[in-house]
């Protein structure tokens, strides 16, 4: 191919120069160049279909032709054909089979790139810690997803829309969303922080208007606050300006009365566009008014008390914009945002206000209180208060189901808090509490289904008839686990303990039922309602393999290794053999 | 494309006048010439890679150009390029994804047929009829099978080879054998017959040499039959010439005395080439000597009684040759055969000599009388005389093992043969005596196995641990069907049914286990040994397709018909849907 080429660029140079010698040498020159030129290019190119189809089959087999390729008697497309090689266009071959591909060019020169799926492995770094990060969780960005509404202002927890548009606390999502920022805090470099005011060695300037009053007090703690006190005109809020570009974490105490707010101007930094959050005292998630005004709830209840809160402004300005603009998804960057003032209104006081580059301990702690505070104390259970269609043939699971991945990412974190936190018994509690459905079968509002009748399996769906979602048991039995190595002594780590391995005795017979021999079944519904098999798609098989490595790290049975190299491999296009 | 061929192809015509024209015409044309065809062709080809990629993309997007595909970052393959097309050559995608695919040319036009699958499925004509055709078994051809080593002339059944090669009778081949030819019986022509020699209405001119005789006596029957006496000379052989060529069915009554043989000569039409076949009082089943000679041992315990034998004349020549030249595997058609003579040497009588086309109920009833002489009593087995290793991680299955497929498919073809016999009792005890192993653990020699300790299910191979082969125990159900349907007020047809139906419940939960979302698993051996799936070949799961559509006729649970619409959709590459 390379040297056809090279020639010809050389044929065009002569032929430049011929042109000042004699017009016969010229001549001849030129008639063996036209021979040359017209041979040499006649067999790479496609229209030797008119000779003779002998001639064309036994000389020029690297000629391409168009040809028919007739799809299992069903449909045809174009091809190529070269002699015995035919070529089938990828546009056919991605959709028949679902692979990917793309052009891309390396220093100038371009490749087609054919991935059999998409999605990376994680790999364990080590054997698995429960006081350590959560699988590889350092990777989620919960709040970020756009199922998440926003974070509560009053619980510092997300606030799901994924099943019922008006949001909703989903346990498993806040979950997802402390243990991220727990595995974060043990993964990042420590954060910069910077104390704005806290009425002691920091103090900023305010600007104070008229009829409006600031004043920094020490009798009501052993350190001092901040007060302030205004009419309700926004005209009165007491201000301050700033220009703070990468700490967009800010935490502070707050201390409200009637009708007071916190406002914090965001600034875009491309287009100058100004954004301005609003913490309101009102019951409220999130709300927004014209094309700059997003209001966040602090909850009715948190008047008159002294309420801590850590807000990543960035997140906050992120969903209020989504709610402006339904309709017009925007990707927005954390750098594009810059934090240019901060104002009070109404009565009340505040202290440590801080802008850091992060705060993951106090976003996992916010998430544990939750699940401290949103605990049923009775069936231990945190309730899912949305009504869920799993799909047609499964009844549907009502307001207030439970979910052992909910249950066991609680667990988790929970089991985290309390060694986090030197042993806070709260935190043990509402763990070893949260137990109680693991024991319940499904159908009496438990987690607890059994396998043909037999193996106990903890259900992400307790559907009629059940489910059995792989990654969610497997989650839910992370959770046992945790609490098992955490507290092993407890009556509740033991007991945990027992509900763990009686999960891995289940699993270990059960793997083989998700395996396809190309790629893996998200669930066993094929089994309980006779359909279709519902296959995974990468993103969850790509879970499936991650859990089994990790597994594989706290249990030697080797089915946990041995499957998670064979489903690696489906991700390469592997497959089981055939008889 | 075409248009710019043919005006290259005025360009070559050109050139030829211009030859005659004056030089400097000449080149100015030629220059021209140069250039134009250089043009021309420059785009059509690929090494328009030297030109700017602007150019390229956006003027010709049509140009074929090489590019190497790079799989998986794992290895590369030449591709084609043509604009935002990319084109993969089909022998990488039928290895990779293992499809088919040919060139084929219909009305001069080659177009190429791509196959997701090999097989076909054989739609019901009607609803099963445990008295009629068994499955699409008229389509089956047992004894030309490779694994067949040759039919017994003692037993006239098949002597199988596939799992030890010096042979034995491997009930489940039997079985196959028998149903195929009842199921022949069923849809074929009747057959044409023509008696050779019966000593009453059709006597055969025999060419007796000296010393050598023959005489027809009415003595002993009230049929005539034909004696001979010979020395043991090949010369003193009592004989006849003939030239038959459609009718290869040979059946006849034969009462040996010590040392006498019946002698079949066979030409092959095309090379004149003559093979000897011949029927000897030993206990042998095949054995060949020099080029021609082909022995078949009727069996010691044949001398000095009457015997009945059906012999298809084209299969007997077959295995011979097939082992004269055991590494020469070659394709012999029926037709290519004649049958030119036959002797009788020694001393005897013959009777009902007759040459027919087929005589499949013949071979049915030899095919029944081996089940009711070869089973156990006290087991109601069919003993499989060969130890089997199934796979690796499995405990062998000792020799004498029984299977769930072999006793169905002898309960299938013994119903028939009490149906057929117009209720002959020894081919019904027999049936009823074939379920004993159905109600004894695998574990204990029967064929009983529990999946998960709980579902009835028949095994193929009554393995350890279990392996729980599909189609063996489809076929298995069908057997203990076919025993009900026949004999339903039976006590054994009531146990037929019994057993029928845990079975079928066993199988209704169970069919899902069996779907890979792109195919069916032959087997659970993933799920008892916890290791790859095994696929089943395309074969097998056409198998699987045809038994779940004969059960959607006899069970109107959709689970049959459902699934066997999916399953056929698989084989042209349809898939279950990720979530």
């Amino acid at each position: 191919m390379f040297s056809s080429q090279k020639s010809s660029e050389k044929h065009t140079t002569l032929f430049l120069i011929m042109m000042r010698l004699n017009l016969k040498y010229v001549l001849s020159s030129l008639i063996l160049m036209v021979t040359c030129v017209t041979l040499m290019l006649w067999h790479r190119c496609d229209f030797v279909r008119t000779f003779p189809k002998r001639f064309y089959a036994n000389q020029y087999q690297e000629e391409s032709v168009e040809i028919d390729c007739v799809i299992n008697q069903e449909y045809s497309i174009a091809c190529r054909r070269e002699g015995d090689e035919v070529y089938l266009p990828f546009s056919f071959i991605k959709k028949y089979f679902e692979v990917y591909g793309s052009l891309n060019t390396i220093d100038g020169t371009t490749h087609f790139d054919w991935s059999h799926s998409y999605g990376k492995v994680n790999l364990p770094r080590s054997i698995y810690d429960s006081k350590g990060i959560f699988m590889y969780f350092e990777n989620y960005n919960v709040e970020v997803r756009d199922r998440v509404k926003c974070i509560s202002a009053s619980a510092g927890v997300p606030i799901s829309i994924q099943w019922e548009s008006q949001g909703y606390f989903y346990a498993t999502q806040i979950a997802q969303f402390g243990l991220s920022h727990y595995s974060k805090n043990l993964t990042e470099p420590e954060p910069t922080r910077k104390i704005i005011e806290d009425a002691d060695l920091n103090q900023y300037a305010w600007i104070t208007p008229r009829n409006s009053s600031i004043s920094r007090n020490y009798s009501t703690d052993i350190t001092g606050v901040v007060n302030f006190a205004t009419s309700n005109h926004i005209d009165s809020a007491i201000y301050s300006e700033m220009d703070h570009v990468v700490d967009l974490i800010m935490s502070i105490d707050l201390y409200f009365q009637q009708n007071s707010s916190m406002m914090i101007t965001m600034q875009n930094r491309e287009n100058q566009q100004l954004y301005v959050l609003h913490y309101i005292l009102a019951d409220l998630s999130i709300t927004v008014q014209d094309e700059n005004n997003i209001y966040y709830g602090l909850g009715t209840n948190a008047l008159g008390k002294w309420k801590h809160i850590t807000r990543d402004l960035f997140v906050d300005v992120q969903k209020g914009i989504a709610l402006m603009y339904i309709n017009r998804k925007q990707k927005m960057r954390r750098n594009e945002f810059k934090v240019v003032k901060i104002a009070f209104i109404g009565n009340g006081s505040f202290d440590n206000l801080t802008l850091s580059t992060s705060e993951h301990i106090q976003h996992f702690y916010d998430a544990a209180e939750w699940f401290v505070r949103n605990q049923n104390q009775s069936t231990g259970g945190f309730a899912i208060p949305v009504r869920r269609r799993l799909a047609s043939g499964f009844e549907d699971l009502n307001r207030g189901w439970l979910s052992a991945m909910a249950q066991g990412h609680a667990i988790s974190l929970l089991s985290r808090a309390f060694y986090h936190s030197g042993g806070n018994r709260k935190y043990l509690k509402a763990a070893v509490n949260a137990l109680k459905p693991f024991k319940l079968p499904s159908s009496q509002g438990g987690v607890l289904a059994k396998f043909m009748n037999i193996l106990p399996f903890y259900e992400e769906y307790p559907s009629s008839p059940s489910s059995f979602v792989l990654n969610g048991f497997i989650y839910s039995l992370l959770g046992l686990y945790d609490l098992h190595q955490i507290a092993p002594k407890t009556k509740g780590g033991k007991e945990a303990g027992i509900l763990f391995d009686q999960g891995m005795e289940s699993l270990k017979k059960m793997i083989p039922f998700y395996d396809t021999g190309s790629g893996t079944v998200y669930d066993l519904r094929h089994v309980t309602l006779g359909t279709s098999p519902n296959i995974a798609r990468w993103d969850y098989h790509v879970t499936h393999v991650n859990q089994l490595l990790l597994l594989a790290t706290i249990d030697d049975d080797p089915i946990f290794s041995q499957t998670a190299d064979r489903w690696r491999g489906y991700m390469m296009g592997k497959r089981a053999m055939h008889n």
